[in-house]
């Protein structure tokens, strides 16, 4: 069935939402789905965090190596992403490559890197000075590749609220200017003294700067030390500037920030739907049957088993039946188009199949399994009890680990401890079948039984060394103890729900860590170039003079090398990182930046910090303050979607539920309620149960469909707004034509 | 007409949302008016401004009073507060004063200060030391009094907000637990040392404290940098530590703080309004009349007129009849019920009547002001251009300012740009009817003439006092020239949008501007029986050795001494309210903490500053954003409500809109665009014009009302929850029987 194969790329397309265009001749197809073998794309990933870590090589490097072998490896890099793109131009129509902005993009970055490469060779085997500038455009790529869609649609969110927050900036440098002047009126002419005796707000640029630092807080009392000992009236002045600058604004900036992002996110993700919806219709006209003479045209419950089939050909049949029975809800053996359309929602709800099988050790030795002993102590594990006994037992071992370690009791009771966790696991695995108890879900079994252990190994292979004994591995059976406390929030129900939408949250938060990848990456660059080697750091016990002023004399009785913030230098991209990291956080920026890198440059280096501090702070921070809001207000104020309720009532009719019929089923409720009952509880019980993993959202998409849905028709099935694809409900694509 | 008499007080209580179950004999309600008459109300909240501001006179004082003189005072503020009080009792249905906790409160803090006071006095008069513990429940007055109805409602937001806040909060500190826990493990037994030599990270409690102020981001690189020099990995540590405490959970603090804040505003506006309603119903049940058999009841012209007159004698009668208009929209000579509920939110519509007179020159002169010259003149002031020009003059001022005042041309030309605005604003009298010019709502006009005139005053007062020149005088002088500066912003179309938005938010952050008093005003009197002279500052000139420790020998070589922060003390309230303004600022609040008040006192004092932090920066900062964000969202989503729409139609129809005829309109426009037109550009306009006060609220209720309207059905007439005012529909208050 040829149209069934050839429906497939599309329709893994609505699902994952990717809009590409493609060819539709088999050996295309079979190109297609190469390119999105994920084998493929991990080796992109990969590559691309190969060509991102060789910062970590090159002069300035944590580990030098020569020129040559991360040119060679950068070579090699480029190399693959050549061919990637080669691939991806193989598999794309022509003029909708070159179209493409994302694609120009990837061959100017790869163009300009090579003559930036040539270059820089040439240039250092003349023994000459030269700059890697195209470093900067490394991260790039990660934003450019046909993969890196959550990332790009971040930066258009990003760009789309530019204009409003531009504004707002404006007004608020106003305002700084504004009151930059007043103080100078007030405070210039009356000779007050800084701390270390220079004059104190006497140059507007100096005011201005100040001011800007006080916005973020960092400079808070010092800089209206010297007004406030003068008079006491001109706190007010540092009052009123605070509460206009640092409170109103910067919820201005939120608020700007906040609501062009939701605003541009929910058009972006209304286009989306669209281009999947038009996709499904598309599919739906190949698929289609005419059942009686005027009707409505269907899809036969065996042509969408075909098709599901090949989309997701790991789905096991009774979910596949299930899926068939929340479209086909009055049970006609056929759907139309709405319930049709559905599907690519439908396959995006996550489901967990629980095979309700005996407990193995009941196939082995059904008599004591089923003994009189055996039933008490199940109902012991299960016993609401037990959960508390054993959060007191965590409880007591947090103090344990509290207490200093050098008593030999306690550092024995640690054993103690380990072998309490060890029986916990056993008595579980004893009372449920361990492919439950060990299946994809349960986060916190697999949680507990790593951390404990990982730390049985850690503290074994410590106490066989003890006399050797190394600090790393004692340091992992640390942390290992510790984590272990953590398994105690899941006991509380009101922690749990917090926790679950901070879990569920995670991927999103993961695009945005690496947009501040990409933005410290280019920033590191720059900072390397601008600022390496200027300040050194001297390890704690070497005897160099140059260590009290961090080798630079011009630091020398500086705050920066006072406060020992030697390390804080942009002399290799790891420093690099985390000064920036440091700069995120605003505080100290700006002593930092003044004593330390304005010291050893020039005064203009305060630009690039405070660059840094509206790109980053201003515009990127606020838009993740505004995806966890709205993620929590998503998760407090709706409940689940209209088909999620329908998928969720068919398998209630169905009485294929897992049921909650146990206080220990309750207690060790997870994030997905994953834990089918023991044997014991309920013995006839379907061999086959289903359960939707609560709110949890496959992809990144789905989770954003969710937050928009309210605005979003269901029946809307109007056209993508794109030209192009306009009136194309026949399957066949025009552009094919041309090719 | 007593029945319309009688229904005067409810209905002014329908349009501000009072709730107050009052005696309907003639003389109750007279006293029910004395009570709510403006002038009691206003030495109400002078002799709570006196009562607060008693603080300054006490031990410990700005200026120095003996305690015969401000107990005296103190006693006469109780005095009014317990004559305001028995005026209320006297106002209100006995068992209804009882049942209210706010007077319960006042009582309580009335009778709890008296107590304390003579115990103060008698301790003081045998010479023992005494503590004026009851000072911290006067600022509980102003949340208690009855119009205190906003405050209060900060109160029960927050109240409302702590169950969900707290669960956060518990799990924020469970992880600073875990990560401290982990810290200890990790970084106690190597032995590092902070900068001054003490051991680093070795006690739990002190890791907590550091760990809890790094999430504030106060010491932020300061915490990390021994274990940072020590090793790069150890900063992996605290970059995730930070990544959870300082961002997600921050973030987290902010959507349930402004998710419950909202949810329970919501509950309370919607309560609020059906209140209201149901007071309009009651009163239409007295003032409705069958004008036919078996129609539905309606309210006449002639009640509806009579009704209004009672309500707001000083409304026009073209406003009434606009209103009418609005409410009659058939024009029938009557209306129903549901048009008739609409009348308390038609009179929260803010409408700016502009009467249409000849300019006062033409009537004096009429041939010198219809002359060529004349004429040419004003269409030059109307021009967009004249504003331009004004613009860059403007600008050119600020360089100006900027400029070093020593120099004698910049010194006069201080003359020449305040002539030029003093003749700005006579030409635009010139132009504009004066009465129009300086109407109510033309902030900007008056803005400008205030400034100008006032710096004109003081320039010559300056000058004329040139040798004997003072230095207050002088700052004024240049305060109000660089204010001149703000007019430039309104100009810029696009800045005007988000300033009118402040503007508008400006009443709901004076709230929390009182919120904020009455918890710092707590703080500031616990803070000074705790810490009250063990700080001292000297002046700059003083020679006193002690200078160099803040007269405390313990402070000796501390940071808090080094950094000269030897005027952030407790030692009086307006000092304390400064130092508690720095604390929520929350930079250095480490350092303030550490160095200084827990070294004088002793290492628990930090318990008062980290219980600051949490009340003031977690919760009442974020529900201050929370407000900031939901204002913005109203006015970037929102237009206008149905009734302005309504309002503003009718006014269409009736061809008395003021017409935007003129680009000096437009660049004139101010906040309310309420400028009308001069006689050169239309003459024959109507005499009288109407234009809505654009978005701007009345109350506070009515922009909370607006925030939550979107939810509140207009049709919903249910009744009150409170059953004892349930099923009342006649006027006749069954609760006045048992009086």
């Amino acid at each position: 069935d040829t149209s069934g194969r050839n429906e497939l790329p599309p329709k893994g397309d609505a699902q994952y939402n990717r809009n590409v265009y493609f060819d539709t001749l088999p050996q295309a197809v079979r190109l297609y789905m190469l390119y999105n073998h994920w084998a493929l794309k991990v080796l992109l990933y990969f590559f691309m965090l190969v060509n991102l870590s060789l910062a970590i090589f090159e002069d300035p490097a944590v580990y030098p190596l020569p020129i040559w072998a991360t040119m060679l490896v950068e070579i090699l890099c480029l190399l693959i992403f050549t061919i990637r793109l080669i691939h991806y131009a193989k598999v794309i129509l022509r003029d909708k490559f070159w179209k493409d902005p994302k694609n120009i993009c990837i061959i100017v970055i790869l163009t300009l890197t090579l003559v930036d490469m040539i270059i820089y060779g040439a240039l250092k085997a003349a023994n000459y000075y030269g700059v890697r500038w195209s470093r900067v455009l490394r991260p790039l790529l990660l934003v450019n590749v046909t993969e890196g869609r959550q990332l790009r649609r971040a930066f258009r969110s990003i760009r789309n609220a530019l204009p409003q927050i531009f504004y707002v900036f404006m007004l608020f440098m106003f305002s700084i200017l504004i009151f930059s002047l007043m103080a100078l009126k007030l405070l210039g002419k009356r000779g007050l003294t800084n701390i270390n005796g220079t004059p104190y707000f006497t140059s507007y640029l100096e005011i201005m700067f100040d001011l800007y630092v006080l916005v973020t807080t960092a400079n808070s009392p010092d800089v209206m030390m010297p007004a406030y000992n003068a008079n006491f009236f001109f706190a007010v002045f540092f009052i009123v500037y605070i509460l206009i600058n640092t409170y109103i604004f910067m919820s201005v900036f939120l608020a700007v920030v906040y609501n062009s992002y939701k605003k541009y996110l929910k058009e972006e993700v209304r286009q989306l739907v669209r281009a999947k919806r038009h996709k499904m219709v598309r599919a739906f006209g190949v698929l289609q049957e005419q059942r009686e003479e005027g009707g409505e045209p269907v899809v036969t419950q065996a042509s969408w088993n075909q098709l599901v089939r090949l989309v997701q050909p790991n789905l096991s049949n009774a979910h596949r039946e299930l899926l068939w029975s929340v479209s086909d809800d009055k049970n006609q053996g056929a759907i139309g188009k709405v319930a049709f359309v559905q599907l690519a929602d439908l396959l995006n709800i996550e489901i967990i199949t629980i095979k309700s099988r005996p407990h193995p050790l009941q196939s082995l030795c059904p008599s004591l399994y089923q003994s009189a002993p055996s039933k008490l102590l199940c109902q012991l594990v299960q016993h609401r009890a037990f959960v508390m006994v054993y959060d007191l037992i965590i409880l007591v071992n947090a103090v344990f680990i509290g207490l200093d370690e050098e008593n030999p009791m306690i550092a024995n009771s640690e054993w103690v401890f380990l072998a309490l966790y060890i029986l916990e696991i056993l008595l579980k695995l004893y009372v449920f079948e361990p492919r439950v108890f060990f299946s994809k879900h349960s986060f916190w079994n697999w949680f507990d039984t790593i951390i404990v252990i990982s730390a049985l190994i850690a503290t074994i292979i410590n106490s066989v060394m003890n006399h050797f004994s190394s600090r790393q591995i004692l340091d992992i059976v640390f942390i290992l103890r510790v984590l272990r406390l953590i398994r105690v929030v899941d006991s509380i129900k009101r922690f749990r729900i917090i926790i679950n939408t901070l879990i569920r949250i995670g991927p999103a938060i993961l695009t945005f860590g690496q947009l501040i990848i990409v933005v410290y990456y280019i920033f590191a660059m720059v900072g390397m170039e601008l600022f390496k080697g200027k300040v050194t750091f001297y390890e704690q016990s070497s005897t160099n003079l140059a260590k009290a002023y961090c080798g630079n004399p011009l630091l020398n009785g500086t705050d920066f090398a006072k406060l020992n913030y030697c390390k804080n230098n942009f002399n290799n991209v790891v420093s690099s990182f985390i000064l920036l990291v440091e700069l995120t956080v605003v505080n100290q920026w700006h002593d930092i930046l003044y004593s330390g890198f304005a010291t050893v440059t020039h005064i203009s280096a305060r630009i690039f910090f405070v660059l840094f501090h509206i790109i980053v702070v201003i515009v990127i921070l606020n838009i993740f303050v505004a995806f966890v809001l709205e993620a929590f207000f998503v998760e407090y104020s709706v409940d689940k979607s209209d088909l999620q309720t329908s998928l969720e009532r068919k398998i209630e009719e169905l009485e294929l539920a897992v049921a909650q019929y146990d206080n220990l089923v309750n207690a060790m409720e997870t994030i997905d309620n994953d834990l089918g009952g023991s044997q014991s509880a309920k013995p006839n019980l379907p061999s086959l149960m289903f359960k939707i993993a609560s709110k949890r959202y496959r992809t990144v998409d789905a989770l954003l469909q969710r937050i928009f849905e309210a605005d979003l028709d269901p029946e809307d099935f109007a056209e993508n707004d794109d030209p192009e694809t306009q009136g194309n409900e026949n399957f066949a694509n025009p552009l094919f034509s041309h090719a």
